[in-house]
């Protein structure tokens, strides 16, 4: 029997990632769609790309139903909206895979401090997994509650996870260089995704105040085993899809790059989605567009003692939806890759 | 045991594309690409957006090697360069599809005058078929020699069909405004499709003079039973993927607009890659990009009589690689869509 | 002294194109931009490409004060809009350029039944000169009154004028295939404009029905001195600015491409902003972008004896803002090119 | 009398932007304009956006001849060209504007290390004066050869300057993350400027390798009084024309966001190009396109004891033709801003 699936807000970007990539899944099949503005409305008219592959209408969110009728319930909601849901849903043994950030940070107090709410669902926070897989699989296999990382958050962890657990690295001359497509605004609509001030056009934005700063230290203090302070700038680049991250820590003594390539591969060797590039070879986001890939590339700078990192993803697959349906797949106990393996369209 | 397949200029984009989609092909096993360039390198050193999907190297072209290997081979060159290979090919038992313009042109006058090569093949051109599934399928089945059809020649003709079959336009009317992404342009260097003479720029090129122009004459008079002559203007989008056509005729007589609907509806009604919109929908390239779709919506006008049909298709997918998939699942008796089913991005 | 001038709308994007434009007016002094949205915020914070080139700040609309204060007066706002304020204009001496859609058609009933609106300032209709300096050079000199035209419009009818009055074409075949950039749209929000929505996509949009039709129409039909029906279909380009026309009719007996171009040139021959391309050159958006140039091209088609004029304009200048102040020149007998003449940036 | 310029290497896009820019300058006079490529064709057929603004042609180089009828030549060449050239100019007279490499580079074994080209003027070094005006005016105005400086250069000295002067930051902690559009690379055909690679996309380039690391570390050397290494990684961005480059710095000891506000604001008050951004508003290359302007912005972060500096240019204008105006205008004692004033096209 396949696993029953319902996506709380699913007209937004991530929520039609879900759908798209789900509607491809041998062993998922979608039983509800909730949407606040178009509840009634068949889906393949909000999306007319899934015309043929859709036949579902979106509606109005009823959790009660959604707990008997579904196995796992993917959240694509904005922040704050999750935890009461989850609350509810607690104890109903219905699998909950967030997307969004209210189960991400393990401390209350640095969400409150970070996202200005109040945390509602405390107690639930221990229950929560990192839905990292390259790092946590084995816990998420057992969880109920996975909370799906940041975009931004997976593509730094995982360009820092090699250096970090093998302490080659100051901590504390982590900079995070970031450039994000403009789709990870989701679908709402500002002035900041409004085409003709995005296009051609190229920006930072919420310099040394982005809220995913904190996750990122949190895990990666994990890995280091104590306290991180990163700078983490984001910036908007004028494509639909892609984050590129370019990361520079300084060696605590000198290393070869082929050295160290060798330690990224070893690291992630059994990993269906992480792609270490031979030496020369530096990620693009169009390698990556539309796939659950991150790629890896990296360079030494002898004159200056530092490492360079370069990771990308699809901000809105491996970034967000293609790594909630990697979870889905842990959680069942699926070959993780279902439904996310292949290639990219390139160019 | 697997389809055993060549692609002959494999690393031109629509060599790229084939090797993608046929990498996601449970029935058909690759087992040369040819290059002129690149032999000897690995071919996902080309194309890295393959990397874990295709350990192959690129390889000089060796035709009877090919001709004893293959099952079926797929000649993705510029025109000009097929005829040759495939009178050699003639007789070997092994299935030709050619994605150039070689064996398009019933009459070799025409071909001769139009690309202004001799054509050294003509006793060859009775055995091809136009690739065209949704015209021609069942001569596809049992052919061995496929003359794919051209990107634009396929948005045009899709979108004619159910109208001039029904006999509802005076074809001395038809005017065919095409606008196609720069992919169609392939990946040899020109300043035409450099990126700062292209990006943030449209022009119209080729005006009345085209060579797609006798191609979709060619189908459109066998579909009318009758010579028709049409004005059709290419202009370059300034996007990778994508074709959009617009299509306009008079109409012999007022006919509604959701008649026609009905009409385009029934026409199309067993195809899987046709997705006729919705009234008041038209198409979008971004909603086809990717695919195998071509999406068709129309509107009349009762003010000039016109009827005005929209259609949109992935050049590098329905107007070339994906149908060439398409033409090969027909010619090995596969489900039509193995390899080529699923929705595409958005956004 | 200097010509004293206000502009209501000012923070939409054709507000801002004439704010910018005449920041390097020489004869001209803004000295009001009034703004619903931004009412006592520094202009530049709202744009902030004119640091140290603006320093004053949105008002809210005054019309008393505005017709004491000024010289000319742009509306540049939404179609409807400006009809109760030039009423109230009406009389006081002072110029109104509007950049909208109240005063452009002579009939207002053709204007109630394509923009759903009541006409409340017919009775000013006769002192509107439509401001298109090719066409009424003469009569745009000595209004007061200036209905500045439309984008589309403007494509078109530079287009097809020569055409037209040497009555070469059959009127009843004229189709005009418009793409348009996104800038078009304006400022406000909309999925229509959102990025993720527009970024490597085209469509067309309000086929048979755009409200350009009957002002197209009505220019077309003085210049011919007749009625003209016309098929005009818009598009969305992926580009912030410019507007292409590809204009297809048939001719009424064959006629040379180069004596079609002679009869183009001799017909824009004194035109400041007309732009006739040597044959084999065809308009590009990119050419003309951040100008106020309208280039023009052509080509004959022997085969289907048709002619297929193309058009390149900067819909933000030619088709709009760029031609307000072009208009105004003209209003206050200074070089028609003031502030407007130069080539654009390219690449 | 007019100062009578000529321009070595017309038909690159420098060299184009020099033709627009110097077209509307009133105290300059194209004289020649040299190419390769195009020699004896009308200069507005290579670039049409210039018709009716240039009626010269190219011709091929003649340098005896330019040294006889110019006051200036800039020469818009690939590194390594312009030396034997400068070499023949010295002593004639005339003023002499290398927008390449060259002359940039006080120590030639530097050059020959990261050029890989040796160095056959090294006698004229000491003339050459770093065309940067914002920090070495008076000496440019005494010149007669200055090295114009690289784009990237221009961004993050301009950036930095400030912090160095007044020793505020640990020169050993300096990244600078920059971003240019792709018009950076040239018009010479390549892979990495194919439409179809680019769009869409987004990579790093050349870690720890660039050739304008050493340009960036003598200037910012010679602020500091001492031996300065930095990270230094530009990126691809899929525009035409802007860098933005994000810079990094470990401040010596806390201070406040708005008093190193201040300090930058006084340090470039007189400067007519540099525009420092209120606090909040950080720079976007979209902002300073097709102008001259340098746009800066900066944040602290007290979290981590960084201060992040951003910088905005158009490369083609401010880094490249543009400031090389900006020094003619210096050599000839004209107002710095002549041709070079007025904001840029938004959006």
């Amino acid at each position: 029997m396949k696993i029953r699936v319902g996506v709380i807000g699913a007209t937004g970007y991530t929520g039609a990632e879900l759908v798209r990539i789900l509607s491809l899944h041998p062993e998922a099949r979608l039983v509800a769609l909730t949407t606040k503005s178009y509840a009634g409305k068949p889906y393949c008219e909000v999306y007319p790309h899934l015309y043929k592959y859709n036949r579902m209408a979106g509606e109005k969110m009823d959790l009660p139903y959604l707990l008997k009728a579904c196995d796992v319930i993917f959240i694509a909601l904005p922040h704050g909206h999750a935890m009461p849901l989850v609350r509810e849903a607690a104890g109903h043994g219905v699998k909950i895979i967030d997307l969004g950030a209210d189960f991400r940070l393990i401390d209350y107090r640095v969400y409150e401090q970070w996202y200005k709410v109040e945390h509602v669902a405390r107690e639930l926070l221990p229950a929560a997994v990192y839905g990292l897989p390259e790092l946590y699989r084995a816990s998420i296999k057992d969880a109920w509650l996975i909370a799906n990382p940041g975009c931004y958050p997976t593509s730094a962890i995982l360009a820092l996870a090699p250096l970090l657990e093998k302490k080659l690295i100051d901590p504390g001359t982590v900079i995070i260089d970031s450039k994000s497509g403009v789709s990870g605004a989701g679908r709402s609509l500002s002035l900041g995704s409004h085409f003709s001030e995005v296009n051609e056009n190229f920006k930072a934005y919420n310099i040394a105040g982005h809220r995913h700063t904190p996750e990122i230290e949190q895990e990666l203090g994990k890995i280091l085993g104590g306290e991180i302070r990163v700078s983490f700038t984001p910036h908007l680049l004028p494509v639909t899809r892609g984050i590129l991250s370019t990361v520079y820590a300084n060696l605590n003594s000198p290393v070869e790059q082929a050295e160290l390539l060798r330690l990224y591969s070893d690291f992630y060797q059994e990993e269906p989605f992480v792609r270490v590039m031979p030496r020369g070879t530096l990620p693009q986001i169009k390698w990556v567009a539309g796939t659950n890939h991150c790629d890896l590339g990296l360079a030494t700078d002898p004159r200056t003692g530092r490492v360079i990192v370069v990771s990308a993803i699809d901000n809105i697959v491996k970034g967000a939806s293609g790594q909630a349906v990697q979870n889905m797949n842990l959680l069942f106990d699926l070959p993780e890759d279902t439904a996310l393996a292949g290639p990219g369209l390139y160019p």
